[in-house]
């Protein structure tokens, strides 16, 4: 984690910090940041390594336009290969979208629940906020972002920010 | 303020000049930007300590297709909370798109009117022009500049521009 | 080739290998990527010196939205004018789209006898995978790939990734 | 000029040559460009001192989508100050669009009468081709590109590529 209220273009090693299981720092200073328990959720619920979150303007864009649908349905890509696991195009890769909160309790149980219902994903969104994916480690959590963002995009290309 | 008529991509620390509250040249040389006007409105009618003005393919589009509404509702974004003073993402930003003028006098009457209006606003846009926003100083400032583009640029990729 | 399954954004040449025309390993180590039933169908197809396979958004984007036609026809780009043998913008470019597949010798089969039937293509696309493009050298597949991508980049702009 | 049917990303200083008002070599080897007779039109018609030609995304669509109107209109944008002896963003700016030609005999005809009957002018598009733009220097021209590509650019996001 970083610490919170940083500008993230100018982070330096000594402003990351490490939390245990119940979010308290072991190692490093300041305040970890309010969605520590999102990650930790996310942690728990798959035995994630690595957990990644990012705000682009792509998952901000789909995540609200598909909001009505609970999701994104991911199908027929060969990029999804990419996705631990997936070994075929035909694949269909459900992206769940979670309504936006700023009450990070009642986030993370949603997220729990969600990782609870739908095994298998790689990720979600939240609304107008950004994706969280994760992997057994680094490596394939940044892969998993690099994946999910370009789908993303893609979707967005083809009009289905308008069709929603 | 920079000296007027210069390349910004080619600006050296030279060509920065000093103004002081009635737009005369304390320190440099050249005459300030026409616009020094409408950064001497702000700084009066916010308390500003830093002023930007970004001319953006984002915001040119979308002062154009919002024109007619006055402004942009920026509701439900993450993101909002880049904004000192927001602290959810359901704060309601207004974004007011005020028509463009080369009489800078007039138009910093409109300006100061604008912000006596809109108490609470962090910047506005100039139609088919560009957005003016501020902050306590630069690293706030320049934090406005990345969240309202970032916003901006969501907002046509949607199809904001279109459906105008 | 590279070795299969490497992250291709941090290739060292110790990770490229040389197969010969039953896609042997006969140089360097891992195994060829899946995909090398491919490159050989090209090679032997249109005597190709080089052969590249890029995954771009635009690609992706195009060759499902253009599926149902089977492929997609450029014509009246100057740009065209980069494509080997090509005089003038009035050239007529059929970029063939071929459904995906994961089976590599059915699928090499298909790259073959649409080589025979479309003389005289400069590439094609796999539904919702990408392109594949060719030279007789290295530099001309590269100026080929900036060629059909750009003009796959001008069709989604123009509204092509909607309309179909 | 460059000489003709070379990489533009891998120019060195000696493939830049000199021609005179008859397009001969007066300096540097290899033939000039086809389009050198484009080049000589301009600089007779507007006594330009710099001549800058494009192939953009931007101008490759447009062109395309507005050429049954024979050119594009540039209107309300204060980025039009940015172009030689422009002062307000009220100026309508005509920007000709001339169907595309592989003989430049022929076209640098049509391009001397719109330079003729379009007086003012700062710029052409050659349909689904480019932009051309000049000043009375490099560094002119060189800003009426980035004026012109950036217009061109607001227009397509701002959905004008669909419209048409």
């Amino acid at each position: 984690m970083t610490s919170t209220g940083l500008d993230k273009g100018a982070l330096t090693p000594a402003q990351f910090l490490e939390i245990d299981s119940a979010a308290s720092v072991v190692r490093g200073g300041g305040g970890p940041s309010a969605e520590a328990l999102l990650h930790l959720a996310i942690v728990n619920g798959v035995g994630a390594g690595a957990v990644l979150h990012t705000h682009s303007v792509w998952s901000t864009v789909l995540s609200g336009s598909h909001a009505l649908h609970g999701g994104i349905a991911l199908e027929g890509y060969e990029m999804l290969k990419g996705l631990e696991g997936v070994r075929t195009h035909k694949h269909r890769e459900w992206l769940p979208i979670l309504e936006n909160s700023q009450d990070m309790v009642e986030l993370g149980a949603r997220v729990s629940q969600t990782l609870e219902a739908d095994r298998g994903i790689h990720g979600f969104l939240l609304k107008e906020h950004g994706l969280y994916t994760w992997g057994v480690g680094l490596r394939e959590a940044k892969r998993h972002v690099e994946i999910l963002e370009f789908l993303m995009e893609v979707l967005v290309r083809s009009g289905a920010a308008q069709s929603a």
